[in-house]
């Protein structure tokens, strides 16, 4: 059960089960197209309104710290959640998708951890203190939460040691925990957002509601949308990947049908 | 099924069931106990270390804001929440237990709606535009939600009036949209502690961590521990009420042992 398999025909005008993956797909793809528009964003605010990127120490090194984290903290992380509930994806190997889970979940914390030696080096160059504010100390929290839990997933659920019963009593607590953490890491980027403006918009202050303020409220708003979007998708149970055996029983009727 | 039932001994030295029932009891009476330490510390906040409170259109109206929001749409919503899973509450009938979570909604809704009231005061007073941060818009979307969602439980699930598949269709929704709207709560309550430490320390800053910064960031940080486990308790399987039958089961297999 663990190579590539079932890469049935794509379904046709047939019965009720294959028209709701049909629909489910086509729900999940307008999601992956939300992300596309959804992570161009942060660029949009970078270059538009703010300074651009560089490494430099300056605000352009800075700014890859709000790029990095909703791109990759809050939209990949959000798509490797979800990536086994997009019915497309069921006729893929439970390993593939395994490794698709923890490679998205791993370029995340890159980008993360990388994201975070922006802010750090940003500050340092400024004389400004690091990790004195509450969107830090979160922050810092919710990196090294996700850090365990990647690593533990890996240990349990990727690597061929764990025993069933003991993979079966982690996951829910699997579940639990990345949702706690991708919940905590939106809280967290709009902690963020507020500060930068705050911190950003002098003449005219974030107050008189300027443009970029108004943009990057919106910003923040879709942030908000988006995590609902993912953990409703990830708490439906007609979007769980169905079990191996029916899975199963599903390729070999759709080669039948072909 | 609609009268208070049931009120059997407290457990004694039995089996366990009990005993799984006595150990989640004490963790219920746990989480209560970390709940009235909890929504003394906005009252800590601003007596101790702010201007104490009042209803003047000053500072100390605004005060208002940060007490009623933790202690009645954090804390108070939190324990509406999980008042069904607090298995002491087992033995009290169904529609008791309606009314409690009901009610308990409504008193969260209209401290939230006071708390807001504060604010537009303070605000107006000091001629400080209202609604332009990304808190306030999330806080009044949360605000709007929560109330759509109070009226509908109300008009589905307390009124007798909704057939039972339109209750058993709508339950998940409530449940989702319930659990989505309370982690809203709370990033909201995040970006409103951040606004304003920014705004309020000055000499020393926020970024210079006096006291008052390392105590809000306290408090923030148990925020989150709290929405953390009010999102376990809601999620975990045992310790969701038990059906209306094995309920009654209980209860008569406890008459028998007294």
């Amino acid at each position: 059960s663990a190579t590539p398999e079932g890469r049935g025909p794509a379904p046709g005008r047939a019965g009720g089960a294959r028209r709701l993956r049909a629909i489910l797909g086509a729900a999940g793809l307008g999601a992956a197209g939300r992300l596309r528009v959804g992570h161009l964003l942060p660029l949009v605010w970078v270059f538009h309104y703010r300074e651009g990127l560089s490494w430099d120490g300056g605000p352009r090194e800075f700014n890859w710290h709000p790029v990095l984290v909703i791109t990759g903290f809050v939209f990949i992380q959000g798509i490797a959640i979800i990536v086994y509930r997009l019915p497309w994806t069921w006729k893929c190997s439970k390993l593939l998708m395994k490794f698709i889970h923890a490679g998205l979940n791993t370029i995340a914390m890159i980008l993360a951890i990388v994201s975070m030696v922006a802010v750090f080096e940003y500050h340092n160059a400024r004389n400004i203190p690091n990790m004195y504010s509450l969107h830090s100390w979160i922050g810092l929290t919710a990196v090294i939460f996700y850090s365990l839990q990647l690593f533990l997933g890996f240990a349990v659920f990727l690597l061929p040691f764990a025993p069933v019963p003991l993979r079966a009593a982690l996951m829910p607590i699997h579940v639990y925990s990345g949702l706690t953490v991708f919940a905590t890491v939106i809280a967290t980027a709009l902690m963020g957002i507020t500060e930068k403006l705050i911190f950003s918009l002098k003449n005219p202050a974030y107050s008189a509601s300027p443009p970029e303020a108004t943009f990057v409220n919106c910003l923040g708003l879709l942030l908000v949308i988006f995590g609902a979007l993912i953990l409703w998708m990830a708490s439906r149970s007609h979007w769980k990947r169905p079990p191996e055996e029916n899975r199963r029983l599903l390729a070999a009727s759709q080669k039948k049908g072909a």
